[in-house]
């Protein structure tokens, strides 16, 4: 254990400004850290990276807003000290943020199916500080600013110097991988290779599509490139040039054309794709990459709340499968060090741009403009 | 070659009535049978038996009618003759017509994922006799009355004496296999096991959910059964206690409670069920099926024209996978041994009446009631 090991730390986080409204630039603030509960392990964050689920939840449209909140979710750190209980990690330990968890006890982890652990239930309700909401003291705030407490965000809120995660919320990595890279494996480019890899699985030589080429859709075509695939189809309003690094070999901008995206590509390859994997979140990006698109199509951008997904069911009695995923699917481990594995995949590639933690607001910033694909987040300890 | 090949044969058929329109009980009429042109076989149908998807032509609702047709595609026969380029069939053998097809040419008889060979959508144009609509002579009618053509349906046509179906819409099987028993594996009980075994697979001990307990559902049931699941919650407003013989545990009738029956499926099972199979056909009991029921999702009812299947795409990325399914899915040869193997499954328990030809319309109408499973039509040549 090291010297802070059962103290109170203080540290810099990112919040929702001043008013902790939805929506406003995050300003650094000193917030209490408490030490971590059973089960529980307390991280010093290097390196963290923005997602547009942060944005989502930062914007809360169509959510009940949560705030005072500390956002952040992709990240790379080492573990400062770990409460009761665990024994999987120790202090030093380089560890990865995993924002669905694995409990190892629950139905979903004992199927070989399902990534939807049961403790993602309980971290939810860490969002939730209210004693009524509060079944167990496992579910209070670790945060505190001046004795109020802050709401965490995904089991992880890794916008804070530090921050305490359930011991099942943390891929434990080889030492010797360079954090500042596999930084963007704890979220978004493990959920859009793991989605092509682990779920759509496309086969050898197959025609393959991608809706939407940011940082996860890349991933996603990296997947398929490594998968084998020969024609790989990216369907987006801009970023060609980029996409041609991540094995994209063809690209379809919607707005060339004046009849559904779906008829074009099905022209492109006489009936259709094998494999569609949706990463723009949009909800009509969603039913055009299912219909007329191949028997599997995969989705895995992050819809509003109110979005409704309707097709015909015709369309299912066709034989085409609809799946959906929530990063990678297969355990965190094996993806993880699959990943890792997978030499062809040239991680650094992802990582555009690199702002300290104080200059977190041009990384939003970036992400408005549709610039770059991943924005590393440099903490200053 | 018997003594009738390359004759035309007279033999009688069920049409729908005089004024051969939608929804009107059939008629015994003679047809002329034309023999097989290239790549067809003339087929001497000795059981047929009706279906849910014959009634839903016959009615036509919501479809462009298309009549005056020979109805029926659920049978067992016997080759008379074959037309040129016919390879795989001879006169005397037993064969079941299989409406989807299988080219061995196309992209999908190509795939191991796909049973939707192209041959279905030549055999589809079949319907229509206008010269306009007929690239070539091979989709043209083989059936005519008094010289007026008569459409084909689904490209067998088995409510005749005798059928002119492509080779590659018949499956060869064993002469020792009982034709009045097997008929039933044509389409309906083949379509309902296959889609449990080959499609949803379910995992052994697990929990499954049935959705419509006719005979489809019930072979969906029997799929489960036979996959080694150990709870089958069958789902219906009626038949329970003749589900029961066909490997259905557990029963829900959604009159019985004023909630969702997903809810109600949901709190008997502390979850879900793993795999969920619908059979209805009805849009409402789709989306049940699908939402808060599991993993995997399975439809083969056939729906109407105009029904649209809405969920929340947020039900997807819950890591559920839905998937349709039209008969078997895996290539016919494989699942038709496949089921005459499996011991287990008591064909005939699925056939609860038996009709002559000449009273075929009691068929429809102990369907119309919901009586019984499979009627079972015996020619009477």
């Amino acid at each position: 254990m090291n010297s802070t090991a059962h103290q109170v730390i203080k540290c810099r986080v990112e919040v929702p400004a001043v008013a902790w409204e939805a929506g406003k630039p995050l300003v650094i603030e000193e917030v209490e850290v408490a030490p971590p509960q059973a089960m529980e392990v307390r991280v010093k964050i290097l390196f963290t990276s923005l997602c547009h689920t942060d944005v989502y939840f930062w914007e809360a449209k169509g959510q009940t807003p949560v705030f005072p909140r500390i956002l952040g979710h992709e990240a790379a750190g080492i573990v400062e000290s770990v409460g009761e209980g665990v024994t999987d990690l120790q202090p030093g330990d380089h560890v990865l943020p995993v924002f669905t968890g694995e409990c190892k006890e629950c139905d979903h982890c004992k199927s070989e199916e399902s990534n939807m652990c049961r403790l993602k239930e309980l971290l939810q309700l860490r969002c939730s500080l209210s004693p009524a909401n509060s079944p167990s003291r496992n579910i209070c705030s670790r945060f505190s600013i001046n004795g109020k407490p802050i709401y965490h965000f995904l089991g992880t809120s890794t916008f804070s110097e530090y921050t305490v995660v359930h011991v099942g919320c943390l891929a434990k990595i080889n030492p010797l991988a360079p954090l500042e890279t596999v930084c963007v494996l704890s979220c978004g480019i493990s959920t859009g290779f793991g989605a092509t890899v682990n779920v759509a699985k496309p086969k050898k030589g197959s025609t393959d599509s991608v809706f939407g080429l940011g940082a996860v859709g890349l991933a996603a075509a990296e997947g398929a490139r490594v998968s084998g695939a020969s024609r790989i189809i990216g369907v987006d309003l801009d970023r060609f040039e980029q996409a041609k690094k991540f094995g994209v070999t063809e690209f379809v901008n919607p707005k060339d054309y004046d009849r559904p995206v779906q008829e074009v590509i099905a022209e492109m390859t006489g009936g259709g794709v094998g494999r569609s994997v949706e990463c723009t979140g949009n909800i009509n990006a969603m039913i055009s990459a299912f219909e007329w698109l191949g028997c599997v199509g995969v989705l895995v951008g992050v819809p509003y709340m109110d979005d409704v997904f309707k097709t015909s069911p015709v369309n299912f009695l066709c034989e085409r499968t609809l799946k959906g995923t929530e990063v990678f699917t297969k355990k965190r481990g094996v993806c993880f060090y699959g990943c890792l594995m997978v030499q062809e995949l040239e991680l650094e590639k992802f990582v555009t741009h690199e702002v300290p933690f104080s200059e977190i607001n041009k990384a939003f910033d970036l992400m408005f403009r549709g610039e770059g694909l991943r924005c590393l987040v440099r903490m200053e300890h």
